[in-house]
């Protein structure tokens, strides 16, 4: 399987976020990708190849405009005011706000932002669409005669929304991917999200759509981040009433527990008639991840490729979350591995 | 005049708020207080009195109940989870979210709060109720022989909506007081809010409402916290059109340019026929203010209360903001002097 992936990754690189009024440093840093690409390496899973670039139009096609044209200047605007500290918010708007814009450049942060997780630096932008790129020249592969491909994105997308950005992720690279693999002549795609956290950004993207399917599996949002959807009972509106499922799963799930909701989502999917299949790759449901509650060990990894290689489709594998570093290149290759092994 | 003042104000007192990611030591101070005070004192204005206690009834008349039962639970909830340490949130709703509640405090916590200024504590509750019950009772004294009245209220309370704190804010003493003066009989109350920055809690409380008519006298939000809210486009909806009354200053105005914003403030005032009036009095226009950028003079409130006067209604005044610390007594009793020599 061919790897995509790009060195301008170590751009955002956090120092710190805030939890519980406290900073600490940043769970999400460079680190988790080298170790990644480490192990691509060490198992030869297949060459290594940088993005091409894309431009802003397939990122237009998930986002709003006017969020893209904040993410592109945030950083600029925000440092002239207050100087080359990481961006945060400080404020967000309350219930029943105007749409007005201001011209203080935290509040319009506080706009788009969700958490205090995902600081904007001077490297955001060129990161996040490099991340953007890496999925979308994947997804070629994957449309091609190879029929899978592996995007080792960094930063991760899946928390990105039409709208807003957190959770570590700017833009949603798996929607970017999973919209310009539509553009290309399919009728139906899916997205399966096997990351720990839900992913509300892919979600929300798609929540009106039926030619995308988006299954998450993940903890229950009660308990976990993102909190405030996630729940079995967000299916989808509109026209993309039935075209989301969510399977939340307590704290502790293991892999028992764990695979017959993977075996319902592959049956979902596959009862949808997708074409093709994006996977948002977290490996944070891993027992050793210090920020999640699952008990996934590394052999579980390899069985859940070869679980998702049954659907038979062209599969584009884009990474999100899994903070364990030591391992995250383990178990992130070990899907890969076990999918090749399967197909 | 008299003035209404609780002990208990002390319990809200925060180490610090965030500002870009940085921890800073809070602008919001139990000194605040206590200057005011001392300044009443000094001019002898009349005597202080300590607040009734009026329970939750007329608190739940203009907070939603849920963001009540939050309010005042939080901390228990907070505490078990995380320790006796302040309670900030770190991440909120994104657009399009779920109602369904969590079992996270710091999640729910950011289901309400609306910024990083306002640190729920282990008293935050008892301070904010005695911060309603000293409107409460100035306003029952206000209504009486009295006819007006000094809330000397800590922690503020005009930037709490409906369903949110923020701002330092944590119940809208403002708009439970005059609510509750409607419920004594009267038909029309109006609320005036001079502080510095829009009082965006009061407006969303009364904003579907013809009974009272809410004014604010404010730094452009384009520029000025609370930056979603407070333009001169938000003029009510529904019943309440029409009796929302923003007006917007630029940074930089003085009492050349407030004096004529507040000549248009009070004939509003008077031609909606108001019969008592609740005047949310924060100082912060004040010239010295350290995180504002008008410049009024301390002479420049007791030109603001002769003023204030001259519409010949029972009035409530409700100390809201004020950061100038060494001033701020003088300026909040200039308009209350300049108030009583004027009526």
């Amino acid at each position: 399987m061919k790897t995509v992936h790009s060195p301008h990754h170590v751009l955002q690189n956090a120092e710190a976020e805030f939890i519980r009024g406290r900073k600490v440093p940043s769970f999400e840093m460079p680190r988790r990708a080298e170790l990644v690409l480490e192990r691509v390496n060490a198992v030869s899973l297949g060459p290594v190849i940088e993005p091409k670039s894309f431009g802003t139009d397939p990122i237009l096609k998930v986002h709003d405009r006017d969020f893209v044209t904040f993410l592109a200047t945030a950083w600029e605007t925000w440092s002239t005011e207050n100087g080359p500290i990481d961006a945060f918010p400080n404020a967000w708007p309350p219930p029943r706000s105007s749409r007005v814009r201001t011209n203080r450049p935290g509040a319009e942060l506080g706009r788009y932002c969700i958490d205090l997780s995902s600081p904007i630096m001077a490297g955001t932008w060129t990161a996040a669409t490099a991340g953007a790129d890496t999925a979308l020249t994947a997804m070629e592969i994957a449309a091609g005669a190879d029929k899978c491909a592996f995007a080792l994105c960094r930063p991760p997308g899946h928390h990105a929304g039409r709208d807003y950005f957190g959770g570590y992720c700017f833009l949603n690279n798996a929607a970017i991917a999973a919209q310009a693999w539509l553009d290309r002549g399919l009728d139906k795609v899916a997205v399966l999200d096997v990351d720990y956290h839900h992913g509300n950004g892919t979600q929300d993207i798609f929540h009106d759509r039926a030619d995308v399917l988006t299954v998450s599996i993940h903890a229950d949002p009660q308990h976990e981040y993102p909190y405030y959807s996630g729940y079995a009972d967000e299916t989808g509106e509109g026209e993309g009433a039935g075209f989301n499922l969510n399977i939340p799963l307590a704290w502790g799930s293991d892999y028992a527990t764990y695979a017959p909701a993977l075996a319902e989502a592959l049956a979902r999917i596959a009862g949808f008639g997708a074409e093709a299949l994006v996977v948002s790759l977290g490996v944070d449901t891993f027992g050793g991840d210090p920020i999640s509650r699952f008990r996934l060990v590394n052999a579980d990894f390899t069985t859940m490729g070869r679980t998702i290689a049954s659907l038979g489709i062209p599969t584009l594998f884009v990474m999100e979350g899994g903070y364990a570093v030591e391992d995250i290149g383990v178990n992130a290759v070990n899907v890969l591995t076990g999918f090749e092994a399967a197909r």
